[in-house]
């Protein structure tokens, strides 16, 4: 699982040979691929980063961030798509409607999502935060006539089972729609060139229109408000922004998930305000609280789902996605973690990545929870640990490519659109890949070392 | 002409006030514009620029240039487009097929290239490399049936007698095609969005094909090459490639227009080497020979373009852009230019910029040359100083908008090929334009503080 860094300069690239040697995956042979070869694609992908914007912010320089246009560096990303069974992403791909449906059939039920989160309430303050603005809304009776939803739902591959199961369900500032796309393209330019050589087609990577189609659904929805003079507002900074007059026909978070975004009262009351606001909220404040480890957890409970949709079919798909989830109150669940930790996750509430708990912490943090006695366990649920396919991969960072053992996670973008009993948009909206390196158990191409990828269809 | 230059941070932009206060170009009166507009446009042009490879390598990064795709910043921009006429657009436009025509006709007499070069030969080391190749390939009576050039020829517009006067003629490794046509798109997309607070129409931003008409110039050369196994081989640096066994129809130089290129004798094999080869050499040495100052200042001559063109109204359109140019045993001139030397500019033979003599220093090094008495005056040419029309311009340089006087370059793209007596291509491929602060005399935008622009034609 080492990494063994080599550096590209001058177009010259050195691969490390990583010490285990079987790639799992008979697709690509990594070990059978030309040094050449591969010394002439990094150089290719990473000039074709610099032309088409697959870029961020390099965090070691100082005004990145902060002052567009500065400081770039390319994106993290695979040299090659991944292996990934057509049929499973096709499954993914089917979810995607069910999964908004859901969403919006749960945010309708006050009681649930405050009976559920009652416990939760009481140990996470942000949660607490939001279930307060919630209740308000119900004070005051708030409709939301007109609702949009821009999910994106995670899945890994489990390795023994071939079951695609659920990770989460975001519900709120779905990232990397736009860098997602711009990896499939590169890909797809790679093997138009290079194809050949390796015995792969450029066709088998899917076409990943995400960032369009989310465009697309902000459009939509802004038609739907029916003012022509109204704007949409993207909230990316936990401040009040200078609406010069204007009617804000949808409020888009892209921030705001985090407690980190409510610096001060004033932040809470600009997202009370704006929850209170006849704007489109992009997601409501029930759209946002469905997206809770909690509720995931309530709705994998038996005959939960069935609360909220009709369709046996809809529902047993779903089911079949859905991984182990637990609550700390099970007692036999929580016992048998503490005896074999590595087959379970310990999650807490909330959204960000970076907190979930593993191994051997999962055993030290459950017996602290029960020798505390506390409600603290609320701020936390169980999920059955996956043990997702391995692949060899070669992974560029920071202009280095590295070989490595990795794991990968498919998120698929679902957008979701109605008007009171009108549906006027239900569907997947393209796909993200990430891959990780193995050895690291926290995922987030921002936060550790995962890259950017896309899909070969096999 | 103080720069004050203020910085963009987090969306926001001070612009600071130059001391002289009247902008001489009545289009756009940018003490009008509402600062916040120039906010937002700064804010959207960085974003863009990073979205669509509007970006350079940032050299206070390390491997910034060494690996693509780390250490990039946005090109140098100017906000708007730079207003022009479109009289002079159409005339640049019209001389470049005939500047064509010019410079494959000269090319063609050897003996013309040797002569106007002799005294040049003795004091420049590296002009004098070039024509011992040149004399080379006379000896073994070397033909180039397909010729492909690709050069820009560069203006300025003189305020004064409202006059476009040639700078320079560039045949080899003419740069910028690619970014200059991306700031074209910028300014459209920009204009689009803000065009009609702004009183402008982005229409009059003329389309810049010259990235793809560059390639599609080279596809045609290999085309004619005919042979469909072989490849176009770029030089971008001084060493020689492994070109693994492929035969190589065309020779793009990129690189090894300055002694910098050819730091040993193999380089200058190389590039003997390349010139005997049966590859289409874009230029040819004798192309390269063509592009050089001294060539211009000869062609300058009474009568001397009769020699190589037949058409009276062609020669007369050149003539008409030529710029006053001497030779420094011209002793009249000399004389002159020791009394006035603000009218004049020193030029070297060699390309590469930052090497021209202005003002008092012109003096200093002509009454040099004179006390020295030997033939080191050959190195020089002396050509008309032209005094552009001073535009008030926002800069765009590492996310922060400076606002400066300003003079303007345009460049004119031009293609030719030709088969033996058929000529394949002969046309104006776009342009480059390029704004820098007035009080600098020195061009380049990688060198000084000068940025790319695009044309709103008036």
């Amino acid at each position: 699982m080492s990494q063994k860094p080599s550096q590209v300069l001058g177009g010259k690239v050195e691969v490390g040979e990583t010490q285990e040697g079987i790639s799992k995956r008979p697709m690509i042979d990594f070990h059978e691929i030309d040094e050449g070869l591969v010394e002439k694609m990094v150089y290719d992908a990473l000039v074709w980063s610099s032309l088409h914007g697959l870029v961020v912010g390099d965090k070691s320089v100082q005004r990145s961030g902060k002052v567009p246009g500065v400081g770039m560096v390319h994106a993290p990303f695979a040299l090659f798509p991944m292996p990934f069974p057509e049929s499973h992403w096709k499954q993914a791909y089917e979810l995607s409607p069910i999964f908004n449906e859901l969403v919006d059939r749960v945010s309708l039920d006050a009681k649930f999502l405050q009976d559920s989160l009652s416990r939760t309430k009481k140990v996470d303050a942000f949660t607490s935060r939001l279930l307060d603005i919630h209740s308000k809304m119900l004070e005051i009776n708030k409709k939301e006539d007109i609702r949009l939803g821009l999910h994106r739902s995670d899945y890994m591959l489990d390795e023994e089972t071939k079951q695609l199961l659920q990770i989460e369900m975001n519900t709120i500032s779905s990232s990397f729609p736009g860098l997602g796309c711009l990896v499939s393209d590169l890909h797809r330019s790679l093997l138009n060139h290079y194809g050949e050589y390796l015995g792969l087609d450029s066709r088998r990577v899917p076409n990943n229109p995400a960032a369009t189609q989310f465009v697309e659904a902000l459009a939509k929805a802004w038609t739907e408000y029916n003012n022509p003079r109204s704007v949409i507002l993207f909230v990316v900074q936990p401040e009040e922004r200078n609406m010069g007059g204007q009617e804000v026909a949808i409020v888009y978070f892209r921030a705001g998930y985090t407690p980190i975004d409510y610096p001060s009262e004033s932040e809470w009351r600009a997202r009370f305000l704006m929850e209170q606001s006849s704007a489109i909220k992009c997601p409501s404040i029930s759209y946002h609280l469905v997206g809770t480890k909690k509720i995931q957890q309530e709705l994998a409970k038996p005959n939960v789902l069935e609360r909220f949709l009709n369709d046996k079919e809809d529902i047993a798909k779903l089911r079949k996605c859905f991984a182990g989830l637990w609550s700390l109150d099970d007692s036999d669940i929580v016992r048998k973690a503490i005896e074999i930790p590595g087959l379970f996750v310990m999650k807490p509430q909330r959204e960000g990545g970076g907190n979930n708990i593993y191994g051997d912490d999962v055993r030290e943090a459950l017996v602290r929870l029960q020798k505390e006695g506390s409600e603290a366990d609320a701020a936390y649920i169980l999920m059955q640990r996956i043990f997702p396919t391995v692949s060899h991969t070669f992974l560029m960072r920071e202009g280095i490519c590295y070989k490595d053992d990795t794991i990968s996670e498919l998120g698929v973008y679902g957008a979701y659109l109605r008007n009171k009993d009108k549906v006027i948009l239900n569907d997947q909206c393209g796909y993200l890949m990430r891959t990780k390196v193995s050895s690291s158990d926290e995922g987030g191409v921002a936060a550790g070392f995962a890259v950017l990828d896309s899909l070969y269809l096999t």
